[in-house]
């Protein structure tokens, strides 16, 4: 029934690793997926995504289906052929980046109305519209269209968008049909109330999804709020189904959520702090904007097996930065995707060695070490 | 005596192909120099630059000097360990950046005053400043300080710039001193004039350099100025030593300068249009930026050795592009550092062959075929 197959190969406490079975590839699980909005992940060759353990990217619903279009991507062979990935993509469904970035939105029962924020032009989301994008975008993990309220919010309003979205859930659901190959999500909303939470977690089972994402978090709250919503939302959860984190996060935001239970993650960050000075690194984050670091001779982390971490000075780094250079965003892209990917194969490790909380007590000591 | 070795290995009309053989590595020409204003070919990984075909980079003094500081590149280990380019690399002297970029800039017959276009500090260059910061960055080719006045200019003033270049060449000989393993490079000046130009010529011969740059050309003259220039100039200079021609320029340009005896060139012009949406093909120049490639499945060239001529669609090209993604500038970059490359390759195989002209005949009716 299910396009994907999830196989759980061993948890230790909540934490749990395994791999989601794609007919484009295998995704190991706890997964951390580069966010490549508008079908390319800002500043890195595909092929370098790939060679630092990605085995999964996201892209932006939204984006690509004001530039290039949906119908376009379908008729020049499907996203993967488009950007030169052949591996597993996820889209989300553009309900998100509608309330960010779009212009005049205007919700309703049946969907969203709202402008580009390119030019001005009217369009319009449904659940059926969102499933029919990323059919034709050829998506292998397809989300349903959902609505996230920023918070805080009053209680009323949190069960409005909680309750509009399990109707979207299903519509999704029954436009999706049997999607051979491919996977949909169903996202729990609620806010902060645990009752509400744990309300749709158990409405999106009763609909039955290919796996479950955790929605509305990371949109301003504090982590401990973040984290308390986990421990009342996963264990509502189906436990063979992947539990996809969304929009989540820092390297401590991510070890804290695997913990928890959380197989999957996608966030700007690694790429976005890349493109702005700022290197992570198994010492804690390095600023390269600061001028500490203009005669600094050592790499990133000189023990590292990628080159961008382990053949540039902080000195040189610093000068790229300084000087707007593309290769200081490329270069700090690759350190902190490679260093993001590490993190979760050294997660993954630990969980089969029935380790975790000593792995997540190491790395945690280890990035008090350098300069924040 | 000389710091390099140059052997000519076959001649074919004017044209002729050989090596310069440095103690950092062989220097294949005729040789395209890709440029490195900041330490960096823009939008390329070093170790790319190099696959690609690069046996040399060219850097900037006059950016250097004012970021991060050649004192700082020396104490770093020098602009090679600086960078991670391993392989030769020719700074200019400044004198160029100074007249295009600095503000204030006075010149007296010792040398110029200027302030940096960065932060308006005061900065002074004179041919033995010049050298000692091409030491400091420890460049494996030095070019002597000279002064390049925009055309058209009067004569009075052309030859004014011409000899005081003739009296900086002398100073910058003498500074230079043995220089070993590395060598220096007077620099032709002198207009359009052919009579200054074969001065300044057999004045740069007398003094003795280990090679001859043409310089004052690719500032705005058509194309029929430049080429009279070089037939001009060229005979005027030692057989035995590589003829670089500064800042030039387009594949037409280059191979009807290679056809009149150049050996070595360095420009802007592939990085720069890489950024700015233009490719250079074996079919000519396609204009990504164009509407009529949203749609256009294929590559920029599907015979090409280099990926990213090969392995994405001009549609998607264009949509990097038209997005502002840091991809386009990679990919359109290293396309055209690529078919530079290829070209030079070409050129230095048909000289051997004897056959330059018929090369330069059937690359000149490929670029025909495409869009411009």
């Amino acid at each position: 029934m299910s396009g994907i197959r999830f196989t759980l190969a061993a948890t230790d406490g909540a934490a749990r690793t395994g791999a989601i079975d794609t007919p484009r590839g295998k995704i190991r699980t706890p997964a951390f997926m580069p966010v490549g909005t508008q079908a390319t992940v800002k500043a890195m060759y595909p092929g370098e995504v790939r060679a630092l353990g990605t085995d999964i990217v996201l892209a932006n619903t939204y984006h690509l289906m004001l530039r290039p279009g949906a119908e376009r991507v379908a008729r020049l062979g499907g996203l993967h052929r488009f950007m030169n990935w052949p591996h597993p993509i996820l889209t989300d469904s553009g309900g998100f980046q509608v309330m960010s970035l779009a212009q005049l939105r205007k919700i309703d029962p049946d969907g969203v109305t709202f402008r580009s924020h390119i030019d001005g032009s009217e369009h319009r989301l449904t659940p059926e519209r969102a499933i029919d994008i990323q059919r034709l975008l050829d998506s292998d993990i397809v989300m349903q269209l959902d609505e996230c309220i920023a918070l805080p919010a009053e209680p009323a309003a949190v069960e409005r968008a909680m309750r509009l979205s399990l109707d979207w859930a299903a519509r999704c659901r029954a436009a999706f049909g049997d999607g051979p190959g491919k996977a949909l999500f169903g996202i729990v909303q609620g806010g902060d109330l645990p009752a509400l939470r744990r309300q749709s977690a158990e409405g999106l089972a009763a609909i039955g999804f290919d796996g479950y994402a955790v929605g509305g978090l990371a949109v301003g709250e504090p982590q401990a709020t973040m984290l308390s919503v986990l421990d009342e939302t996963v264990p509502a959860l189906p436990v063979d189904r992947p539990r996809y984190l969304m929009g989540v996060g820092t390297p401590e935001d991510i070890l804290e959520s695997v913990a928890r239970g959380i197989d999957m993650f996608d966030c700007v960050l690694p790429t976005r702090a890349g493109r702005h000075g700022l290197a992570y690194t198994r010492f804690g984050k390095i600023n390269l904007k600061n001028a500490r670091h203009a005669e600094h001779p050592r790499p990133l982390d000189e023990a590292s097996d990628w080159s961008a971490a382990r053949d540039y000075s902080r000195a040189y780094l610093h000068h790229l930065v300084k000087s707007g250079e593309a290769l200081g965003a490329m270069l700090l892209t690759a350190n902190n995707l490679a260093y993001y990917q590490s993190l979760m194969a050294g997660a993954r490790a630990a969980i089969k060695a029935a380790r975790f909380a000593a792995f997540k007590a190491e790395v945690s000591a280890g990035w008090t070490t350098e300069d924040r």
